[in-house]
């Protein structure tokens, strides 16, 4: 008899993305003139700039050749664009990472549920933030890390960090103590990012406790704050306690074309049963070798493209779009005396719902007064309660559209 | 402290492809000017064809151009590859698989892995052939269903299924119970394949004992006998007992372009705790929606152009040439006297040692007096010992070059 992954029973439907679709839907059958704009969703509009589509075509020519045809790759992805990542993502920020530290993979998604595959099941104290990227949660869940939901939705066994306007919506250390831990910055939904000093205190709690930091990269490109970090590694002994994910989805719009990467530096330590130091490292290539067969090779011809001078101002371009629209939202939702977060070094602009309106509310609100769909933060955790998700990822034209709409609402009558 | 998964440690090192490659440098090294020849590696090396490579072009231009541009994609695969696959692979050969139970991915290698984090982990009894694809083996100890390497090279726990002449390489039907079993063809390395009749009596097994079949069919385009079964789900039955892994890595030359798929039927069922039947696609859609963000958007469009007319026909171009190359490295052999199997419905060709010689003996002779690569059999399992694998992925003109050392070596003397 097969018997399956009882802890995948533990968990909870995911509801929120469908809701919103839904609730969507039906609003338009029931006004099919209403001018739509959507600001909910976390997906790359803008194509691909012409030093990555030419790099792409470049490799695609070299696929039809018996001379340069290329068969599987290194699974952990081609020594040019490891090296590209190590010089120019961590070197140059003064952060010593070496390309044999670095994993290319085809997505943060991936990385960040299969990174549990290396660590006890069971056996660790996991902490979260609330709210935060549901991937999180709902790969712990899989992995046989948590008990059973609780009432408040919340599962048994995680230790949730709840963020929220006191702790400037970055995790406070915490009381207990915890063995994994993930952190966020830029933060998807909140926007919000951890500055340098908040990063070297995580840094040391892990540090004291044997811990390690899963550190989420993914936006880092959003960052135009001089003084925030764009790498964990730009934090003294972040290499003894951390491991990070970035992305190339949202930094050069390939979330259709699938790349991303994991840093895992070779001074990076577990414990075994027998309380012997392992190389997670040496862990995480002997997953990957085992259980992945590298990236597509156009795609790492495209993601090395990034690094280009000609590649780097085209995506630096792009970036730059993103956050005009994110800095349209954050000011229109300002003016209009709303509170709000995020939204300066990140695509998400965080909103809180005016009085005591919860997410869902404010949900059906935005779309039926003022035909605007984004997302309710109560979707990504308890925390995330009376507030509301905004992105940046719409065309200039729409964005502004939609926050002429927003600043010229009767938002004093709420 | 971050306490690490302790099955990794179970791992014995991967050393077949590192020794093969250490020796074969050392033996260039010593004789700078030895033709070597490889007829080693499992890896494509004809260039894409020219509907693909169109394809690929046309998707790229796709995603340089903001009103075609593609973000994220379903995780499970755009439709119209799924379709496409449902009707040629499937329907056409009257086997009744619908889009929804085909889930596309980057491998097999990822695919025939990460299956088991869906199943209960040391609760299933699980048999795999010997020899086979160290892959199956591998995942299994990671996922902790074995115990520790016992001194054969085996792993406690797992039911190894001995595959011989006197079985023609297809596992007979164990005496115990056994969950999960894998089947593989046409198969690596033997490069033998399944008869309509033995893959009934499997699946039969299969249905009495409530067990599910994993049945790897990454090579069934190289099948030419028209008796074979390409498919599992060609067998009455095999919808409620089997999952089939397919790849376009070596039908279509992906190697490095990575796309792959899974066929898991709405009516596959397994068990949970409490004995209740629960859906396997449903499972493994959840973690596929939940770990994985779809494949790259122009290596799907390349994939559908497997299924157009004139892709089909290039692929079979390319696939006919190996096959040729299977043939010419097959009669060598007969022609030398050794007894070989295989290379007829597979690019694979898996060869007896002379007399009572070793795999590694056998590779030492045939690098020193040939200055031929080949793969030691016994590097895929204790009963490849005495058998040696030679591959059909080279050049028509190399193969044929090898292959005339080969028969014209005095065998006899052996």
């Amino acid at each position: 008899m097969a018997r399956i992954n009882q802890n995948y029973i533990k968990l909870q439907g995911r509801y929120l993305f469908s809701d919103i679709g839904k609730r969507t839907r039906e609003f338009i059958a029931a006004n099919p003139d209403a001018p739509i704009i959507k600001l909910g969703i976390g997906d790359t509009t803008q194509p691909l700039p012409p030093a990555i589509i030419a790099a792409l075509k470049e490799a695609v020519d070299e696929m039809a050749d018996p001379s340069s045809y290329k068969g599987y790759g290194p699974e952990q992805g081609y020594d040019f664009l490891r090296e590209a990542i190590a010089t120019s993502d961590f070197q140059a920020r003064g952060a010593d990472i070496q390309p044999d530290e670095i994993l290319v993979s085809d997505g943060s998604k991936c990385d960040t549920g299969n990174i549990l595959d290396i660590f006890a099941q069971g056996a660790n104290k996991i902490a979260i933030s609330d709210p935060s990227y549901p991937v999180y949660v709902d790969t712990n869940v899989m992995a046989g890390n948590t008990g059973p939901v609780m009432e408040n939705g919340q599962y048994e066994g995680l230790v949730y960090l709840p963020c929220n306007p006191d702790n400037e919506w970055t995790p406070a250390i915490p009381d207990e103590h915890v063995d994994l831990i993930y952190l966020v910055s830029p933060n998807n939904p909140t926007g919000t990012t951890i500055n340098r000093a908040r990063l070297q205190e995580w840094v040391a709690y892990a540090l004291e406790n044997h811990a390690i930091i899963f550190f989420d990269a993914a936006y880092e490109r959003y960052i135009t704050d001089p003084d925030l970090p764009h790498s964990i590694y730009e934090i003294d002994g972040a290499k003894e306690c951390a491991i990070e994910f970035r992305s190339f989805s949202k930094t050069a719009g390939f979330t259709g074309v699938r790349c991303a990467f994991t840093v895992v530096p070779k001074t990076l330590m577990g414990t075994d049963e027998d309380d012997n130091s392992v190389s997670i490292n040496d862990l995480w290539t002997r997953r990957m070798t085992t259980k992945f067969n590298g990236v597509s090779y156009p795609v790492q011809k495209a993601a090395a493209a990034v690094y280009t001078p000609e590649g780097a101002a085209q995506v630096d371009e792009v970036i730059q779009y993103y956050l005009a629209n994110a800095k349209t939202i954050r000011k229109g939702f300002q003016e209009a005396g709303l509170t709000c977060y995020g939204g300066m070094n990140s695509p998400y602009i965080w909103v809180k719902t005016p009085g005591s309106m919860t997410s869902w509310d404010f949900f059906d609100l935005m779309l039926n007064q003022l035909n605007i769909v984004g997302t309710p933060g109560s979707g990504f955790g308890p925390s995330g309660e009376g507030y509301f998700r905004f992105t940046a990822f719409n065309t200039q034209e729409k964005t502004e559209e939609a926050i002429a709409r927003i600043t010229s609402f009767d938002w004093a009558s709420m």
